[in-house]
């Protein structure tokens, strides 16, 4: 064994007895060398030997890291859903999560927003303020129906990470993404019809059926591979289904990725039963390692797959800028794009486009994946240490929610109501499906920065259901 | 005969034989002395007497101007629409119409926007820019879904202009008037009922009808007093109505604001027969003299009107935004907002709270009211002196909006067709019906500064229109 191997050797054991833990710094070259007393050349070729073993990684300016060793032990389950389809319920919940106010003092530990507090969107910022003092702009006429040209270019180009190739004019520029889901499912039924979901599935799509008056026929779906093709398939024999709703990348809330062939799998089914697919993208730019996966879409050959994203998860969602890739359905996607909102506000889109042109999006999404791979790990730890065992946890390659699937004896609708007395609120499972399922699961968003006080607020939640499991473990009075 | 009074006189005849027409400016009280051989005292008693006369007008800082002296000669007619329930048609015509761009070279005579350029509106950009710098409002964040509560108390205080009494929690901020106006209908109604309409009406209320899959029953409305309650009586009578849409005030594109009493009573038309009121209220603010008419809103007393209004016309339509007075629909509505495009956009509503607080609001509909007043007889006198003979013209108190409506053998779609070839569009009159009527009316926006290039166009398209009256007068080979 050389010097190198016997350094190497001597790291490796700490961090495999968990000295040093996933997301962990480890200590820099100069230290290492100061301890074993060994030189730098030593040193680096010891790193060198982790890093190939994909035990450590190396982040640009920061240091070593300890890598996720591989997905946590305990996984969420597959889901089990009714095999019919039903009516979606549930909006008094889902009202409770979005229906809070900036002066709403709870912490929101289950909402979908991404940490805003990063140097890095500064540029958006001072973009915005400058249009707003080029008045020559015209900022506040309509843009065109279909969405500013150079955003719409702009979002062509991204899209090509995903190995899609689009023509701007392919792409509609929406309110936000959900706007975009509400014209794809608008654009593709009628009320009464049916829609097959992943299940959990993503509450707003999930209101977006209800409203219509849709039905959603869930179907089980598995937290490494997503949709199950094989249940899907026998749905789409049995039931008149008009369109397939997924979240293939970075699913939420259930974290996986399918993979990427059982993507060219779905578009393939979906050919033989000639039923249209709506992707939902929205997280699949915030992939933790390049380049990111490949969209349903871009296996997409005839036109049927509905693309739906934004950049709500990648810069905020109060810009309210989204798009739509409709397909073959653009004609009557424009028409409800038209009927619902109008053009999409003019300067919103112009100051995006400019910061994705200008590579500060780029600059952005790396910074954020980093900061958001670090913090799931760290989420992940907490989640172990704090909640009852047995807890299943999801182990997400990118975004930045997991899904956390707890004792059956804890109800996390029961759980946020305890929650309230210390003012801290998560997203119960239960609004993830048409009936109400998953309650013994909740969301949890890794965005925040993740301080002290979340690291109690995770502790607060775990202790509670908890108790509530002890509790059922009581025998009745 | 007073000296005075003798001074008077001449100035009456010199307006009464046309020499100064309505809108045109009258010679300064310095002018009037000298030509007339009086003193300054002399000369403002004569022009406070035609004042009392309601003859003239003063206009602060600008001097004396001949005021209107009632409508036209020739108003438009009285609608006589199909009494029966239609499907509605006409999308291709309202795309040409609405999805032109930026770079769209053609003069666009008949589009709703209003003047973009005046300066008093640099302060909206001015906050806009500096709520960009002031990044711990934390402005890409979602707002509170049903809208900023600075901005719904700033609606508030506005709407009392208009006798309505609304808290700020029964206003829901929208992604601009349509999406409010597409909520209503959606909150209200199913596929295939059936909504009362004024007619002519606006094409993107009836675009939504077509794309909820709803019929047009449009109802014959005088260009004076409104929609006929007598006829809207008869269809409540025979047809299951769902919900009345109207547009009572600077009515688009027909100009007329229902008289007090008829809004009144056609409230109380609608509690008899249980129907719901959606109230399109857009143009209301723009009123040429104080106070503002009432809204059918202001009469409501059981919650059956849902008010829909917005800044488009006011400040700038690619601001997006927009409300809704739900009244007694308030739960359904947010549900609808919420799955439509989920909260607004946060700035531009903290940016247009701002604005309306700081009075800088209020400042700018004085001056663009005063505008448009001017513009609107000054278009009208370009209609007059261009267009065929007997063409009829509204008269609205109110917006920038004029109806024309000429000989029966001008076929406005048509005549957009050759108006093409001088890089001109008017709005045809049948993209404001259901079935395609009123080709042979056109809608005009007089919010343009009237340079002379735009009475150029004016006289261009009553020549062309001319043209085709002529063209129709010659016998078949």
């Amino acid at each position: 064994m050389t010097r190198y191997e016997r350094v190497a050797a001597v790291l490796r054991e700490r961090i495999e007895h968990g000295l040093y833990r996933p997301g962990d710094r480890l200590p820099s070259i100069r230290a290492v060398c100061q301890e074993m007393s060994v030189g730098i050349s030593t040193a680096q070729a010891a790193y060198r030997q982790l890093m190939d073993a994909a035990l450590i990684e190396s982040r640009p300016k920061s240091g070593y890291f300890v890598l996720s060793g591989g997905a946590p032990s305990v996984l969420p389950s597959v889901s089990r859903p009714a095999q019919r389809p039903l009516d979606v319920s549930q909006w008094d919940q889902v009202l409770e999560l979005v229906a809070t106010q900036r002066d709403d003092h709870r912490l929101l530990l289950g909402r979908g927003i991404p940490n805003l507090e990063y140097a890095t969107l500064n540029p958006l910022s001072k973009i915005l303020a400058g249009l707003h003092r080029r008045t020559e702009l015209n900022g506040f006429n309509y843009d065109k129906l279909s969405g500013s040209p150079e955003l719409r270019q702009q979002v062509a180009k991204l899209v090509v990470a995903s190995n899609c190739l689009l023509h701007p004019d392919d792409i509609l520029i929406t309110t936000g993404c959900q706007e975009a889901l509400a014209i794809a499912l608008r654009t593709l039924t009628q009320p009464g019809d049916v829609v097959a979901v992943d299940s959990p599935s993503f509450y707003g799509t999930m209101q977006i059926l209800k409203a219509n008056g849709l039905k959603a026929l869930e179907i089980p779906t598995d937290p490494q591979t997503g949709i199950s093709l094989e249940a899907l398939e026998l749905a789409l024999e049995q039931w008149p289904i008009r369109a397939i709703q997924i979240t293939p990348t970075f699913n939420n809330p259930l974290g996986y990725t399918m993979p990427t062939a059982r993507k060219r799998a779905l578009v393939q089914l979906a050919q033989r039963f000639d039923v249209a697919i709506i992707e939902d993208d929205i997280y699949g730019d915030l992939a933790f390692s390049a380049p990111r996966p490949p969209t349903v879409k871009s296996f997409d050959d005839d036109g049927r797959v509905l693309m739906c994203s934004g950049f709500s998860k990648t810069l905020g969602p109060g810009l309210r800028v989204g798009w739509l890739a409709p397909g073959r359905y653009r004609d009557q996607a424009l028409h409800m794009k038209y009927v619902s909102t109008g053009a999409s506000a003019t300067l919103p889109q112009l100051a995006v486009a400019e910061f994705v042109a200008k590579g500060y999006f780029d600059r952005h999404l790396r910074f954020v994946t980093r900061q958001y791979q670090r913090q799931r790990d760290v989420m992940i730890q907490w989640v172990q240490r704090y909640f009852p065992q047995s807890t299943g946890i999801s182990y997400p390659q990118g975004g930045f929610l997991l899904w956390v699937e707890l004792p059956a004896a804890v109800d996390c609708v029961r759980l946020n109501e305890r929650l309230a007395a210390h003012r801290i609120h998560v997203a119960p499972g239960s609004l993830f499906s048409a009936s109400g399922k998953f309650r013994q699961c909740l969301r949890l968003n890794y965005a925040f920065t993740l301080t002290p006080a979340i690291e109690e607020a995770v502790r607060c939640v775990g202790s509670l259901a908890g108790t509530m499991v002890e509790e059922a473990l009581q025998p009745l009075e």
